[in-house]
């Protein structure tokens, strides 16, 4: 059987890293791609950052993988999250051998709500003076959230980041909900202020494993965690719905090496073998991410890794290693 | 003169670190103290963790040390921020020399924004489903923290970390009052995304100085900048008012140790050299910082930092530099 994934390479390093992901999943599976534009480029051709028949490909999909957008970033991710339904964003961040690390025994995954908190688009201009957004938190969202969780530790455990002693109304509904639900399933949790969860996974990042949050708090902790394990250029994301899902790197365009053909294709690579998790390629899946391990571990290497190679000479890597 | 202090131990170790601190001001200084009470133990008593003697007591204080509070930290600093009418949080996180860092060449400033932002607190639970917080942000609030960042950094420059991809309204109003005040004043600027700041200054923290930011982004960044320089043991903080500050270490009540006399009395101690500064004892400050810095560099060192050394031993260590 065919499967169809949609692939939008957006801008910048996008349109090298994508394409890198593809060899690698051609070497394990058939699939066939639909193409599809979003970000600055085709903004400035048409005006739109996320042209409709992009949008509706996505929400239609079962698979889509995503590069990089610039300037338009959030005009484009944002409503792309929402187009598969995505109540998740799994973030994993993990140190890996042979890479330079400020905390190499690093190994977290963030489930980060994906649908409201402060992200949830409602700002008014009230005077002159004051402006104001809606920070949105419902029940439902977090139980949705946390039944995921619940299953993805297998019933063992999970720490919670919040905010719930400031904003305790909210952040308040969203703890006892996730807390609520993880009682039900047998899952004990653990909860941890988002501030001292900053500090704590600097001083000691063994301490957390799966950590369930907030929008923001998954946003800006899982890059925190990133610059624990030696940047973004290593970090895979799945944003997954009930159905769908959309995958992509947490890194963004890397406007100053872009065109170069010497960008780090792991993240992505990592984003498709994530990918290949949600469409039932297990096996696949596990394949493609010791491949890019043992790179990893043994070279070829990119720059920002402090190698020479190109990102051809990493995909092709990965690649002999799956062959 | 006599210069009037209050002082609010509250819980924990709280009422260790205070009194130490009480002595190296001592040791510089002829200053009275108010005692008053905050916290836990207070709230077990009367019911109330900030008794309205307390708040009155900061309110109309030039200078106020505060230890640290449990459980009720939220109900006891943030009224007690408003009673100074603090607009900015000074927050320096510095490695120094003989501390075990993770990133030992750190050294920041955050000037967090104290009043607004989703500290506002405007919470309501709309359904059975749904709540909502409002966050507030004034261009009034942000002018009057970029003036202070203005004078702060002398006429040279300072960062901006904020989300205003997403939060475009709010975030939006305060990146845009900030940067014009800055270019009224000649003082440059440069903006970071607050998450892409956490990746960055976890890789190099030296492209960072001077950092403004909103209320939550100084909270969390702040605190991990604290993981950088090994833990919120070190951490001074200042909650200016036009007038009056509150001084606070960055740390809680530590309840594991509280009670043992062998907490860190540093970040405290630094705590009252912002004080001293306040106050217009500007040689005293910096002599107060370089007896702490001292005592850091070369012992006796409490357990937090690999020691054995008790509070009271680093006290009169510190207090013996100064004489
Ligand atoms: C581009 C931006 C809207 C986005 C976010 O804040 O979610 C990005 O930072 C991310 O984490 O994927
Ligand atoms: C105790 C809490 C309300 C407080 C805050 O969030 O401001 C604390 O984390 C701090 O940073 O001083």
């Amino acid at each position: 059987m065919t499967e169809e994934i949609v692939v939008i390479p957006g801008d910048g390093i996008g349109q090298e890293v994508v394409p890198a992901a593809q060899k690698v999943l051609d070497a394990v599976g058939d699939f066939e791609y639909v193409e599809a534009d979003a970000g600055d480029a085709v903004k400035e051709e048409t005006g739109e950052a996320l042209p409709q028949e992009t949008y509706d490909l996505v929400a239609n999909a079962d698979a889509t993988l995503f590069g990089a957008a610039g300037e338009t970033a959030a005009d484009v991710i944002l409503p792309l999250r929402e187009a598969v339904d995505s109540f998740v964003n799994v973030r994993p961040a993990k140190a890996y051998p042979g890479v330079d690390a400020l905390r190499p025994e690093t190994d977290l995954v963030f489930l980060r709500e994906n649908t409201e908190g402060v992200y949830s688009g409602h700002e008014d201009r009230l005077s002159e003076d004051l402006s104001t957004l809606t920070r949105v938190v419902t029940t439902s969202a977090s139980e949705r959230l946390a039944e995921f969780a619940c299953d993805y530790v297998d019933d063992s455990s999970f720490q919670i980041a919040h905010k719930a002693n400031v904003m305790r109304e909210t952040d308040g509904r969203f703890r006892d909900a996730v807390v609520s639900v993880a009682e039900e399933n047998g899952v004990e949790t653990e909860e941890v202020l988002m501030d001292a969860f900053a500090t704590k996974v600097c001083l000691n990042p063994t301490q957390f494993d799966v950590v369930v949050c907030p929008n923001l708090a998954g946003d800006v902790l899982s890059d925190l965690a990133a610059g624990l394990v030696g940047g973004l250029g290593l970090l895979p994301s799945a944003n997954l719905g009930p159905e769908r899902g959309l995958f992509e790197p947490v890194h963004g365009t890397a406007p100053d090496i872009a065109g170069e053909g010497v960008a780090n294709p792991s993240a992505t690579i990592l984003s498709a073998a994530m990918l290949l998790d949600h469409l039932g390629y297990d096996e696949e899946a596990e394949a493609v991410r010791s491949a890019v391990e043992g790179v990893l571990e043994e070279g070829p290497r990119t720059a920002d890794l402090g190698g020479d190679a190109s990102t051809e000479d990493v995909t092709e890597a990965v690649v002999s290693r799956l062959n």
